[in-house]
């Protein structure tokens, strides 16, 4: 497949962009026109630096409201057209964008359309240029992308062809099925981009919130796959307007845009695969199959979800605290490593790693995980095709060697080789080895809560989907005293591995200057699951540990909407428990003071229950920020 | 007007929520559940606290999902209600809201849902508790106001009532008029806010997009009038969700809040007083008849639109440059001003004050406006009254003194009496007095462009509006290398005062923690209009100034955009002219180079051309960009 990007996706100069688009190794880009109008380089620079970069340059865009029109606005048009066809020669392009009109319409008449796009057509291929006609969505007559094609054929014409763009397609609802059916010489162009599914206007939605394909909610491996049927070989470049994209760092957003073409392409393989022989075909003969369309498509490295935590590590300059809080909340202390400044400790088979190894002022923090999987060996291989960064794990000889890489928001994630009994190998590098307590055997890591900058967000949903096999649900928004929190669950479909992003407001200071650096108002935890929640938080308040504390006015709107029993009522109260219900089961959970910017929940999953207490997240951020905001205390 | 505010407006803990209402000056508030139920303040303390604090509680809210339902969710409902009222009866507070059903209804009958809403008036009425009654403008089976009010009618309780927001009125577009109808009595609650319009679905319209009154779009003086005129005397209260005042400045925000509210009773007035008697009334006569209403409106100081800029200010500790680039620009320099560090340069009518006393490492900056007011006494008391911060200017005897207050970016806002000629008698104080040059007698500040910080741009827009009676037009939103700018254009009925309000995205730089500083990507500016923009430019570029240098790209464009006389945009060229046209007119316009956060533009207005060369922003935009990230060059 043929990856490309319109250089509209991205931050920066025209320099920056090729620049980045080069380095993250796409195959061509989209020059949108704003970007060359403001651009100091002239055209022969710019077909000189993208040669240089190795760079083709696919498509010049866009080139507006050219159709349905009166004479006169015709004439103005074909000039206006002309003269960027001799603007596209000098840059060695040959194919140009023009969608279907919005602004200056009046003319509805498809035999009228069809002549003035024949009269561009004949122009474009006096100059060497081939025109892609795409229906946008919000276009005045012509917003299907089939009625945009029977233009198409109506003028039959060398140099005039479809262009495809899946977010003008599936914004919508237009069904892809009869992409098929295009002849592909008529196929021009193909862009992509993924969105969330949102009830807006379609050019707010349109200019605002696309998003790489993988971190929204279309089908675009369906519309891939159609795309292929078709017999299509051109590039799959991306289109995607989004507020945030337009203000990230380039190198870095031009790299979650790769990997969202990557991922895409495997995705749109396994479509063709299942939808040739169905899931039962043998995944050679699907191949075999899907071998017979010109379009070649890459896959990666198979990985199944992780089958779990296998640790998460803590790192901190003072670990004091940390020891303290896990030896109160019931962990074992199971000895240093042999040649590293890390400790190890486990409860059950939830284990935790404290690394000493931080730099002197450095607060706890949460610095890795591991995840279970079949194979670390191919599971890194994949990552790295994703073009994931690289964590090398220094180790001595004899010693486990992990995979790693870092996560978008610099946590390091290691793939590790676990025991089918929830052991781990690796543990023997530690004091005499691991003895499972045998009091709370079936302790285990049930999720973790990492935050995220605002710029990284949709970049870690695609990382987490793509590289480790976690599954994006519905976000949910949550209120604290700093704002509204967006939380993202990322998970396996058993929920073995429950991972969740959260999205934190700051309260920007007044007085404060912009460019002052807000107060953190956001911690990250992790949650350990135990059979018996009552007991373990008994015997942590008995060991001395510092709950957060919750508010009397919590417990007597408990009551209110459940109804508890009065003994089951107190306990909770008396013991700083949360409580949640559901048609799926019941969820008893508790919080640590925060050390650093970490904490620890231990929660009782009874039943089917599923989710995480959301309707007691407002109190826990409450208490936090009371805590953050008043020291002294 | 008795003022009210939701605690759900504003961010932090509910002790600091009711302090900033206090200081605010707000009368009562209504306490959102959340944040009662977060707090570790008990139901008592809050009665206490509010009684120190001198406000009363208004409202409980919001009590959700009663009505429609069948017969055993009724019985949890009622249990659930009845916890409620008890809890009010701790606090001291009489009324709940109750909205309409949106995800437990099932049974669509108003026979039911009266008998319902009745049972639920019987069980107030036992605990002293008066239910409002309000329509969702999403409720399942009632979300109109007239519908919730017949149901109210059916039930005739005298423990049950209506509530009216505004936004789940103004939403539906459902027709005011028909409030006047209703039973004063039977209006138990007024909630206002305000909200651009958007299309979107109404509920995530509603809870991330409300603003408070002046900030919006919405015909909140018409609503108002009706309500007044309906004889109610309750509190008007805001209730606004929005995503940005929740993480802003507890103490800020609820000045903002308070300042809209003030605003809306003068708007309310003026809408009865015009209602009643048309705009040709007396205002004697108009006010007489507008007490006719038991609500007393109380009024601000009139004033009328400014009639223009009075100079404009520019603080540095080092003015060199400052003073070689309006030297340039055929400013002349009129001398010091006898007692202050500050310079006076003039060109026609535009002038602007070079102020010396910045702190040492301070960069050119844009510190003041003035503006020319019929009586900057009245003025600047009915500013006061709108809570603008006072910035005193020190003076000395026989000196014109200035009032002036604080914008919400810092920007000190001066109020002068200018003369009929245009000319300012404070010159006076300055070197001998000042000479109008000959050769741009006509030159006047077009307008002055100031950079807003993203939690202060609403506030912004009603500060402008309430205070200077500048009107906002609709914004735009321009392309920049950093990200989309949003542009929103305050300005005066005949256009003597327009001012840019620019909202600007920073890149937030890869390995940057999200606490330190971003790069500061965008200035400001101020613009000066001459009659003859080409001569002006000769002129400045023999006196060597620093253009910002356009793209010839940018040159090819405007020709087949515009279809140019070649000697004309030969001389564009020439002299790096930005060129725009439309309907009414045509633009022309250049810029300097920036100095510190600062830069200037020169403008020629041809015809009735009322815009900004908007279409050119980008390119300025991109030009400035490429100068900062290379600054070696």
């Amino acid at each position: 497949m043929r990856t490309g990007i319109a250089t509209v996706c991205l931050s920066g100069t025209l320099k920056e962009k090729m620049q980045a688009c080069a380095i993250a190794g796409f195959d061509g880009i989209e020059i949108f026109e704003q970007d060359l109008v403001t651009s100091a380089l002239s055209p022969e620079d710019v077909r000189k630096m993208a040669a240089d970069l190795g760079l083709t340059l696919d498509l010049y865009q866009p080139f507006r409201d050219f159709d349905s029109v009166t004479e006169d606005l015709l004439a103005a048009n074909l000039r206006r057209a002309e003269a960027k066809f001799r603007l596209m020669s000098r840059l060695g392009m040959d194919t140009i964008l023009v969608c279907t009109n919005v602004a200056t319409a009046t003319i509805d008449d498809d035999d009228l359309r069809a002549a003035q796009l024949a009269a561009l057509a004949g122009l474009a291929g006096e100059h060497g240029v081939k025109v892609a006609y795409e229906a946008l969505a919000w276009g005045k007559y012509v917003n299907d992308y089939e009625h945009a094609h029977r233009l198409v054929e109506m003028v039959d014409h060398p140099h005039l062809g479809t262009c495809l763009d899946s977010f003008h397609i599936l914004s919508r609802d237009w069904d892809t099925a009869p992409i098929e059916d295009i002849n592909a010489d008529k196929i021009f162009f193909v862009q992509v981009a993924d969105a969330p599914k949102l009830s807006m206007d379609v050019l707010s939605w349109s200019r605002h919130y696309r998003v790489f394909p993988g971190e929204g909610q279309f089908e675009l491996a369906k519309f891939m796959g159609h795309v292929v049927r078709a017999g299509y070989t051109g590039p799959v470049s991306l289109e995607v307007f989004n507020d945030v994209f337009r203000q990230s760092d380039v190198e870095r957003t031009a790299v979650d845009a790769m990997r969202s073409l990557i991922w895409l392409e495997e995705q749109s393989a396994k479509w063709l695969d299942t939808a040739l022989l169905g899931a039962t075909g043998s995944a050679g003969t699907q191949a075999a199959s899907r071998r017979r369309y010109p379009m070649e498509l890459a896959t990666l490295p198979q990985v199944a979800e992780p089958a779990g935590f296998n640790f998460a590590e803590v790192k901190a300059a003072d670990t004091g605290v940390l020891e303290e809080v896990l030896g109160q909340l019931g962990f074992e202390f199971n000895g240093r490593h042999r040649t590293k400044d890390v400790q190890l400790w486990s409860m059950g088979h939830a284990r935790v790693i404290i690394n000493e190894q931080a730099p002197a002022a450095a607060e706890p923090a949460i610095a890795a995980l591991g995840f279970d999987v079949d194979s670390p060996v191919i599971a890194s291989a994949r990552a790295q095709q994703l073009k994931a960064p690289v964590v090398p794990r220094k180790s001595q000889a004899n010693e486990e060697v992990f995979q790693g890489f870092a996560a978008p928001d610099s946590t390091e994630i290691f793939l590790c080789q676990g025991n089918p009994d929830g052991t781990a190998a690796w543990t023997a590098e530690f004091g005499q080895g691991l003895e499972v307590p045998s009091g709370a055997r079936t302790a285990v890591i049930d999720h973790v809560n990492l935050a995220q900058p605002w710029q990284h967000f949709d970049e870690a949903v695609l990382f987490y989907t793509s590289a480790l096999a976690l599954e994006p649900q519905p976000y949910a928004e949550v209120a604290s005293p700093s704002g509204l929190v967006r939380s993202q669950v990322m998970q396996t479909s058993d929920r073995d591995v429950r991972l969740v992003l959260n999205l934190a407001p700051v309260i920007q200071q007044d007085g404060a200057d912009a460019g002052t650096a807000p107060r953190k108002t956001y911690q990250e935890h992790i949650a350990f699951a135990v059979e018996d929640l009552v007991a373990t938080a008994r015997a942590a308040r008995d060991r001395g540990l510092a709950f957060l504390q919750i508010p009397e006015n919590y417990y007597e709107d408990l009551d209110a909407r459940f109804d508890l029993e009065p003994g089951f009522l107190d306990t909770l109260r008396d013991l700083n428990l949360l409580y949640d219900r559901d048609a799926d089961g019941e969820f008893l959970h508790f919080y640590t003071a925060t050390v650093g910017s970490v904490f620890f929940e231990m929660v009782e999953r009874r039943g089917s229950y599923d989710g995480y207490g959301a309707p007691n997240a407002p109190v826990r951020h409450a208490v936090q920020y009371d805590h953050l905001h008043q020291p002294t205390k």
